[in-house]
């Protein structure tokens, strides 16, 4: 499987004054799809920076179709797109209703130390991240 | 003038564990520059709102060259790249230190009446936003 | 029951430089857990506003014991302490690893319209929230 | 002086459906307030932090009294009301027009290390944030 799904709900604080969520929530709900996706290929995040592994965002795409709102259930669809040592895409679709697209969007990473410093992350674990596409 | 540049200084909730400030927090900034750059123009959007005008973010695209960090002053620069009675396109670029570039933007937004409907705006209120560009 | 449980997982954004959970994430958790109790009583509070009923915060009170980490799994204890026509306190204990205490809080809530105007909610909808303690 | 001053103008993201700032966002206004009260003492939070000094909270409390907008100027009055080498205790106003006020709070802090253990901070330090209530 590429693709992880991710379930959450709508917060009340993650609403603005146009009545539905902020153009911003969906970057913290695409960093819970990677977090999801990591998780599902056995591998956290938090065990990554833990062994001394970052992914600090270097690129986002964000198109924006139909407004979540508050308490609705919505679904983060996350699939890895390319990875190498270096560098990671991800894709992502944002759902509501089963179907209906919130949003979809892209992010692009790269590998670095616990000082921000880049990195070859070790082959092993890409192939664990990166599964069939590797 | 197609440009205004704003001054914030870094919160401390706008870092992450990584020690630099989330990437989703320059969302936040380039709304900062583009309430600022509408002022400029002599209509905010406080008052475009009240007016029963929106202009809700379709699309975003940013780009991070280097990390904002917590204290530091940040110089958000904004320009209206394109714009008609629909639809509008804002550019940005965050910088620190005067000259050291953190990130580049791009928004894309249409404008819509109070309850998020597509709208054409006023011709007299697009020359007042667009300035030398309608 | 007077005493609604909800689970979450730490997000990235939720943390800050100093490696935990910034202090102002707990009330958007204690929020979530105001919506589950609301929900589990049967009335959630999306169904209130859309009823004309709101119940902006008007005191909080929160004290730390430990912190939360990223990708920590949390549990949200809610209860609703005292309630009347007009005004609503709840009570939370908010852990990790299942017994471990992070914060313990209490928010106080006024019932308003949709205009933010103080409101005496109806008697058949305090017995929907207030259950055993009405 | 024992009172800073910080102004601050209300971003589109601090507000919610509810159409005013959501509660949360005063604990970030209050720790700009502190922000700027240790600088004005001459000793930045940066500054500390570096020098292995934390001020993690322990204990909030804020009552709310006006909600704040869109677009609206905003100031945050902090004063440090109790210190000594251990424990901090500092109180906020926060008001628009000058005078009307929004909110009153309350936030305590421990001095720690950079691993969050307790620790006392030097007298001379203590000396510089406490000014004449030391």
């Amino acid at each position: 499987m590429n693709e992880s799904i991710s379930k959450i709900r709508v917060r009340y604080v993650e609403t603005d004054q146009m009545g539905v969520v902020h153009h911003s929530v969906y970057l913290h709900w695409m960093e819970i799809g990677r977090s999801d996706f990591l998780r599902m290929r056995g591998l956290s995040y938090a065990q990554l920076e833990s062994m001394g592994i970052r992914m600090p965002v270097i690129e986002v795409w964000v198109k924006y179709f139909n407004p979540a709102k508050y308490d609705e259930e919505i679904l983060i669809k996350t699939s890895l797109k390319e990875c190498d040592r270096i560098k990671f895409t991800f894709e992502y679709e944002i759902l509501k209703d089963e179907e209906k697209i919130l949003v979809k969007g892209m992010t692009k990473h790269v590998a670095t130390d616990n000082n921000n410093k880049p990195k070859r992350i070790p082959y092993e674990i890409l192939k664990i991240i990166g599964g069939e596409i590797v």
